[in-house]
C-alpha cells in the first residue's frame, strides 16, 4: 500500500486532521500497531491509551471531534470508522486486480465453453461443454466448472473449488478454496435390502453477490435447485443439504450443517457447528447459537441454543440450573430424608 | 427427458390409466408441479389436493386403483412409488452416460498404470504409477489417483476427489467432488518434549457399492486396512478415523466423526454432526442421534441421543425436565425455605 | 520391507533376544498378527496371551526382562516399544522416499518462483509468481501455491492442498490431500442493509512441523498473521479462524473449529467437534473436551467439557444427575403434595 493520507481522506470521506501529504504504507490494528501505518478505533472507550500509540494515523469516530485525543500522529474522523478501514483494506487488496485477463495455455476449456470479456482461467483449470462465464470473472488454477454451468459477472472461484454440471452463479458471487457446488444431494432408497442410490438431477442457485467459504459443499437438488439467497455468506465447512432454500442476507458460520428442503428466511443467523434438521423452516431474523440442534420451525427473529434447540433465554436458564445441580440433589435428598421422619 | 408414458409404464412395472402416447418432458416434487411433468405420491393423504394439481401425470400406489381420485391427469398405479419414481429419475439422469471413453489428452496417467475397457479419464486427472483401473470407471477431471490404488468397475471419481497410495475402491464406489481417500491416520507419539509423527503405512478399502460425500475424509490405517463395508453411505465432511471399520450398509451423514479404531457393526445409522470416539464397538442396526457424542460401546439396535450419549428416550425424558428446571428450582427452594420453618 | 532382526535392533536400540538373521517382510498389530512379521506391546498385561501369538518378532518393555513370556518367536526389548514401533514404521514407510526430484513437465511453475535443491513438483501442480520452495519440499500433483508464498525445506505438500497468496510455511510443514491454507478470513461489515466484504489482507503462518490435515481450512488474517505455531498438529476438517494464534505442541483434533483472534497457549488439546468461540485466551496445557463449546477464557492446565463448556469434573457431575432427572422429578412431586398436605 502507498496512499498519502489526503488520497486516505478521499476515499473514507473522512475529515483529515494533519498532514495530507504523509504517506502511509500499510494498514494495523490497535493491537499490533506499526510505524507508519493507519489503524482505527469504533469507539474511543480509553482515550489515553493513544497517547503511545505508535501509528502514523488513526480513523476515529465524528464524536471524538470535541475530545483532545492524546495521539501524536494524524486523525481522521469519520462517520463509521469501521466502513472507512474496510474501503482502505479494499484498496490496498490487490490480488485479483493484478490479474492480467486471459486464458492460461494448461487450462482446458471446452469449444463449446462461452466466456464473456475479461475473464481470466487459470492453469489447469477445466471449463467444460457448454459453460457460459460472465465477463471480469477469475477463474483461478485447478478449478473444475461442469457441463452447462452458468456464472456471472465479477465472479472469483479460488483454486480447486469444484461447480458441478448445471449450477447457477450469478453475480459477484465467491467461492473460496476447494468449495464444492452442486455435489449429489443425500439420497437413498432402501429396496430389496440395500440402499438404492437417488439420482440427485437438480441443480445449485446461488444468488448475487454470495460467498462460499473453503471446502464447503453445497448439495444440488434431487430436483428442481438448491437456492442461496442474494448476499448470504457461509462461512468454511458448512453443509447445505439438497433443495435447502435460504432467504437474502443470511449468515452461516462455519461447520454448521443444514439438512434437506429446510427452508431459511432473510437474515438468518446460524453460528458455528450449528445443526438444523430437514424439512423445516427457521423464519426472517432468527439466530441459531453455536452447536444448537434445531429439530422443528423456528418464529422469526426467535434466538435458539442447545441441543435440542430451545428459546436461548429458557436454555441459559436452565443451564444456570444444570450447573447447580450436584449442590441441589443434596438438597433434595436431605429434604427426602427429614420428610420421611415428619411422613 | 423425454418419454412417453407407454415408456414409462414399461421402466417403472407401473400400470397406467390414462394415453400412452403422451409424452414427458420433465419430473417434478407434488410441491412444486409443472405442465407437462410427471410426479408421484407415496401415499394418498389428501385426495382432494390432487383435483388442481398442475401435471400431466402422476404416480400412485396400487392401493389408489379402488379410489376415484380428482386428478385430471394420467395415473400410473406402482407397488412403490418411491422406487418408480427413482427409476424414472435413473432414467432421467444422463450426466455419465453421456461420457464417451477415453482418456484426455490433459491427463498424466503414468505408463506403468492399467486401464480396463471404456474408460473415461479427464483433463488434468493424475493416475500414478501402477494403479489399476477397471472397466467402465469414469475418472473426472483433476482427480488424483496415486501409486498402485486399485480401483474396480463402474465407479465415478468426481473432480477434485484425492485416493492416495495402495488404496483399493471395489465395484460401484462413487466419491463426490473433493472426497480425500487414504490421508494419514493422526497418530503421533510425544517423545522428548514433542510430538513425533507415526507413520501411517496402512490403507482405506472402500468396498463395493460404498459411496463417499463431497470433502468427507476417510483415513488410511497405522498398519492394515480402514474399511468401508459394502452399500455404506457417507455424506459430505464426514471424518473417518484410521483403522476404523464399518459393517455393511450403514449410513453416515453430513459432518459425523467416527475416531479411530473404531468399529460399526451392519445397518449402523449415524446422524448428522454426531461424533463417536475411538477403540469403541457399536452393534448392528444401532442409531446414533444428530450432535450424539458416543463414549463406550453401543449395543445391537440401540437409539441414542445426548453428549455424552443417553438412550434416546431416558435422554428424552432428562430433557423434558431440564427444560422445566428453573420452575422446579423455585419449588425446591420454597419447599426448603418452608422446611426449615418445619424443621 | 525387508529388514533383518540386527538391522531393527539397530534401528530401534533394542536388545535383540533370538537369531539376528531372522527377515522381517511386515509389522502388524496384537490384534491382527501376520505370519513372519514384528509386533509390540507397550505394556505386558496378559503375558499368557503372547503363547498363542503368530508372529516372527516381538517388542517389549525392558521391565519384561526379567518375565519369561511364553511367545514363541524373537523378542527385542526396547525403554519404550511404541517410540521403537514408531522408528520401523518410519523405516517401512518409502512413499516420499521413492520419489525422485524434479519438476513435472505437466506442472506450471512461473519463471519467477524458486525453487531448491532436490524438490519435487508433481503434474498439474501450479506455483505461481514470486513462490519461493526450499531444499528437499515435495508438491504433489493438483497442489496449489499462491504467489509470492514462501515454503520452507523438507515439506510435504499433498494432492490437491491449496496454498494462498502470501502464506508462509516453515521447515517440515505437511499438508495433507484438501487442506486450504489461507482462504479469507469470514469477516463482513453490515452497512446501508447488506453485507459488505472487509478484505483479508493478511496471511497464514505455519511454523516448524505444523501438520494439517486432510480438507482443513485455515483462514488468513484480516491484517497481520493467522498463526499456528511449532510442532501443533492439526486434524482432517478442522477450522481456524482468522487471527488465531496457537502455542507449541498443541493438538486439534478433527472438525474442531476455532474462531477468529482467539490464542491458545502451548500444549493445548482440542478434542473432535469442539468450538471455541472469538477472541478469547486458552491457556497452556488446557484440554478441551469433545463437543465442548467453550465461551470465554480458559486457564492454564483447565478440563473442560460441556456446551457451554464448564470444568469437566463439575459438567460430569452435573451429567450425572441429569440422568436421574426423571426419578428425581417425582421425587419431588411427590414430596411437593405430601408438603402442601402438611403445609
Amino acid at each position: 500500500m502507498n496512499l498519502t493520507l489526503e488520497q486516505i481522506a478521499r476515499i473514507t470521506g473522512a475529515r483529515l486532521k494533519g498532514d495530507g501529504k504523509t504517506v502511509i504504507t500499510a494498514l494495523c490494528g490497535l493491537d499490533s500497531p506499526k510505524e507508519g501505518a493507519l489503524s482505527y478505533a469504533a469507539k474511543i472507550d480509553k482515550p489515553e491509551a493513544l497517547a503511545n500509540l505508535n501509528a502514523a494515523a488513526l480513523i476515529v469516530p465524528v464524536a471524538a471531534e470535541n475530545m483532545d485525543l492524546p495521539f501524536k500522529g494524524n486523525l481522521l474522523y469519520a462517520e463509521n470508522p469501521d466502513w472507512a478501514f474496510t474501503l482502505l483494506l479494499r484498496a490496498a487488496d490487490t490480488l485479483n486486480k493484478d490479474i492480467k485477463p486471459g486464458v492460461d495455455a494448461r487450462a482446458a476449456v471446452s469449444p463449446g465453453a462461452k466466456l464473456g470479456k475479461n475473464v481470466f482461467i487459470g492453469a489447469n483449470a477445466v471449463v467444460e461443454d457448454g459453460a457460459v462465464i460472465g465477463d471480469n470473472t477469475i477463474i483461478y488454477p485447478n478449478v473444475y466448472i461442469g457441463r452447462n454451468v452458468q456464472i456471472g459477472q465479477n465472479c472469483v472461484l479460488y483454486p480447486g473449488a469444484a461447480v458441478r454440471e448445471e449450477c447457477i452463479l450469478k453475480n459477484k458471487v465467491i467461492l473460496q478454496p476447494g468449495a464444492v457446488i452442486g455435489s449429489d444431494g443425500f439420497g437413498y432408497i432402501f429396496h430389496n435390502g440395500r440402499h438404492e442410490k437417488i439420482p440427485q438431477i437438480g441443480n445449485v442457485i446461488l444468488e448475487d453477490d454470495v460467498e462460499i467459504g473453503a471446502n464447503a459443499t453445497i448439495d444440488r437438488a434431487k430436483i428442481n435447485s438448491t437456492i442461496i439467497g442474494a448476499n448470504t455468506k457461509i462461512d468454511n465447512l458448512v453443509q447445505i443439504g439438497h433443495n435447502v432454500k435460504t432467504g437474502a442476507a443470511c449468515v452461516i458460520v462455519s461447520q454448521a450443517g443444514i439438512a434437506g428442503s429446510t427452508e431459511l428466511g432473510n437474515g438468518v443467523i446460524v453460528a458455528g457447528q450449528a445443526g438444523i434438521n430437514g424439512h423445516i423452516k427457521i423464519g426472517d431474523g432468527a439466530a441459531i447459537g453455536p452447536q444448537a440442534g434445531v429439530m422443528s420451525d423456528v418464529q422469526a427473529h426467535a434466538k435458539l441454543m442447545g441441543s435440542p434447540a430451545l428459546e436461548a433465554g429458557a436454555f441459559m436458564r436452565s443451564y444456570a440450573i444444570f450447573k447447580k445441580m450436584p449442590e441441589l440433589y443434596k438438597e433434595l435428598m436431605a429434604i427426602k430424608k427429614k420428610f420421611k421422619f415428619f411422613g
